[in-house]
């Protein structure tokens, strides 16, 4: 018999945070009822918790962080299996409404009708328990923990931007950025089969961590002119720093692709005239579609170790400490254990 | 039998033109030289010849201008079909190397060995003879006049950019700027089945050149928020404005396509978070591959005029006043014939 | 205030129709209720008449048939604008399931949940009223008659089969069959901007329609071997006969592509060394996925026109002459009109 | 200094090899001597060898086999950097045009003017030395065997259908045939990211040897009904037996494709309804293009093993014994040491 309520931690403005006692929500029709198990922190719900924004999108009520999770099934809603009952999965925290242009082209990521766990106004995963479609919650082995099968969302990311980029075995992929996104990339790139995985970043311990996972070759960009490197089929971004993006950009050579996935300034300078001359491909990533089967067998068959990542463990209580985490160079992922 | 000289007009110097006596090429083996019938001006031979250099192609010696070119095949090199002797032919003024990475993908107008019609240091077409790989001189049919036969190259780069922007039968496209290349584009875009053809422009009576020459809809961007138009699958720049590209880029829908023809400064600022929410995919065209054809039946099948572009004709004593013709709005495409 | 019952033309056995009355169905959320004004015979229906069965698909029930469709919104269900009631509509005749990885995929005409107008047990549209989905009721312009609003099917099929076929300005294409979609596939290479158009039928008058719309070439393949002609870049097969298609793949040359539309029998013998050694690619439509705004504008445009395809016209009480009518070789598209 | 004159061994007429002394061919412009080290025996220059014809390619004179093989620059023609004589490569046996419409669309294995290595009258590498275009003597690092630098041809077929599988990270596919092809096939989808791979082959020793080298399931077609497994993403036939093809085909999932790369009749049946129903594409595969880097790659990084593929060794005067070595089942991969 399901609880009545549940507790959760509720961002109530910037920078605070407060457990309240909630209802636990009611699966509707090809719902499912989630027993949370593991939450990933994002750079998006530190962002959120920082400055109440991102982009158009305003936190103006009391809401719930937290999208990268996994648990068990606790109830269906009807049309669902009742056999799926107790099975343990990973959550694809989108909600589409597989009715417009964008879901029947099969970009429901791009639906103008989201509701997104964790965007405002729609409560994420901080809390004991949540609903989603049964189709996007994902059964996931015996073999994976609850924080790999929370963290198949940022590889869903990952996966999203080899897919883009275009990354197959022989690549050569440069990544500028070693935080949890450009990390997850290097490992991702390699499942892919690139050959060369150059990552840049300032800081020398998140370049030996790049090493770790699946870098080639990692750079210090303030001591080298990542512009004149060996020219790259693909340049991946996950800092959003312009002049990260610049530099990068002009590593990637004729015919060549760009991905930005980090978050930045709304405008900035391109080096368009290399872009047009060499043909090159830019655009972005806007979470994913159909990844998590692949991230799944990625870390099934152990090409990607998502466990290995994780560097700190909270309760519900300490979420304003695990939102914080970032600031410690030592910290690349951080994991929120509701129950 | 040929000549041993012919009559070129040669640029000297920023600015400065003189007709020289240059000796006749003479075609190599699977060469062919052909005796230039009209050459369309381009607004890169307006560029070299008032500054002297495009970005890094600088004009350091005496060079002739001119690469949209038509004529007559009047005589082969050896492995060449002498049956060629005489056939009218359209030029594509590209010779790649054939043997780089590029050129073995498909891609040869990326090939780092290029020689390229009247781009330094490469002589042009404004001279009585030339000569061009004779894969590269395509027949074209009596039907055809000079004219639109020279005109192919600019169809070309229209085609390339149709290609890149994806456009299809039912596609909306955006196209800033309607001058020679945004005309082209646009009935281009036409033959290429779009539905829906907008053209921006500053002045009046290019705007009503452009629905002539097959957009849908023309807007004056000092008036209409171009950025705010219903969304579109695919934008082109046929200006080098910053504020035409951002405009445009940010009337794109999601999943939509742009592509930078105009030539503007090397870098500027784009709307990176739009590109990247929308996943908007940003690329360029540089010159083309495998158009002639397709733009011969274009052109053939009546679904793109190209003869009534022609604004201006002159002889090979006054291709200054062709370079110089662009100064007035009346003027869309003028066309210098040597012989 | 909507009738309670209307009269149906309803497939009761192989070869016999019978008028019933039957309830108007009700339109649940998401649905419209459409008035059902032009209705086009096709070779399935009149298959599903003559034999009882397709493949796997048998008519068990009492069936109405019919599934190229147009008429007017009669009543909306929850959900959906009361103002669409009085627009005039095509009707794309299937219900996905949208769930399913085909579906969201972005390949919903493969949904193996799909309901689809007149397959067993699904009832089609040679009635008064149907019910679709709101988003499958497309708006057709008042300049549109209701017969080519109907035929937005079969061109449907068409817009498939041009872009699996990959037909692109300048494209060449060999189709087999100058039967209704044949013809429609001619129009629509023309559109697609194919140069080269060459249909091949065994009847002269059929050849002679091809011409008429659009081919640039007719062949009788009793007197010219196909297999031999100047390599097309693409081969349609809309007959189902072995021997057309074996010629026709055989007349593809290097990473030339086979659509195959023709119904025709489950298993024969196809050329696979010419195919192997070719590269050439081989497949099939099977319905469509977002193609009714590009065949509104092809229409729209004058570049198709599907009015002139129209042979004759009957009423609900004549159904059996409409799909007897193919046996008259003048005859090519037959329309029933059921109000 | 060179030696004027080399040992081969040259197939004679059909089933009759004779060593002979052949003048050492000398690098023209472009071109490259290589020394021979290893040459891997293909089932086409045992087809040759036994049938004296693949197709319409006909023995007609004696002629040299072999096309997989490595070995070392002993000379450099006009145009090639002479750094590189001494270097070890591996050889990619083509010689295309560069010139054709194929060559430049980026396929040149398809061009119609290809000169290939043991394909009549083109002699190939069971000799000591060779010449091949310098830009198809791809440099390989000194960890990699002679063995391994050969079977990078075969691996490149392997590549190349996966390319055309469509296989990548997540993918499920069929391999029909476990023979040096299929095993060759079964590392690369594994390489490739392939989630499931099943294997079919009717000796168990063979299905044995899959599932060393990359199958998770092996199947006995005999025992089981292959077109009723769990539907696969892509189906790739490596026998070209038609029985295989069939339910190999009928096991594919909508929207999946087939990759044909063994060799059997020019004509057979196949089930075109399935195809045609659930819209998969059929292709095959004639060779490659630019597979070389990625397959050192592969193999370079450990994805691939072609070393432990290798089951015999021979010399010149036993490439009959070599050619032979395909009776026993025991065998997987025979190489020849001319030198």
């Amino acid at each position: 018999m399901q609880d009545a309520t549940m507790r959760a931690s509720v961002m109530t403005g910037v920078g605070t945070l407060r457990i309240e006692e909630r209802p636990v929500p009611a699966p509707g029709p090809h719902e499912v009822l989630v027993e949370v198990a593991a939450v990933g922190v994002c750079g998006s719900d530190v962002h959120y918790y920082r400055h109440g924004r991102i982009g158009d999108f305003v936190v103006e009520e009391p809401m719930i962080l937290g999208h990268e999770l996994s648990g068990r099934i606790a109830a269906v809603g009807d049309g669902v299996d009742p056999e799926r009952v107790g099975q343990r999965v990973a959550v694809e925290p989108q909600h589409p409404c597989r009715r417009c242009k964008q879901c029947k082209a099969g970009r429901y990521n791009l639906c103008p009708e989201m509701k997104f766990y964790a965007t405002p106004p729609i409560d994420g995963a901080f809390c004991r328990y949540v609903v989603i479609d049964d189709d996007f919650a994902h059964a996931v082995p015996d073999s994976m923990s609850d924080d790999a099968a929370a963290l198949l969302e940022p590889l869903s990311v990952a996966i999203t931007t080899m897919r883009k980029a275009g990354v197959v075995p022989g690549s050569s992929i440069l990544i500028a950025g070693a935080g949890p996104i450009g990390v997850i990339c290097a490992q991702a790139a390699r499942a892919f089969g690139a050959a060369r995985i150059v990552v840049t970043d300032l800081v020398p311990s998140r370049r030996e961590k790049a090493l770790r996972f699946g870098a080639t070759e990692v750079l210090d960009p303030t001591a080298v002119d990542v512009s004149a490197i060996e020219p790259v089929d693909a340049f991946v971004d996950a800092t959003g720093v312009p002049a990260a993006v610049v530099s990068g950009i002009k590593a990637v050579g004729p015919a060549g692709t760009v991905v930005l996935v980090g978050m930045g300034a709304d405008e900035y300078a391109l080096p368009v005239s290399h872009i047009a001359n060499l043909e090159i491909t830019v655009t972005g990533v806007f979470r994913y579609t159909d990844t998590w089967p692949a991230a799944i067998h990625l870390v099934n068959s152990g090409a990607v170790d998502l466990d290995a990542m994780v560097t700190g463990r909270y309760d519900l209580e300490h979420v304003a400490d695990a939102l914080d985490s970032d600031t410690d160079p030592a910290s690349l992922k951080s994991i929120v254990n509701p129950s």
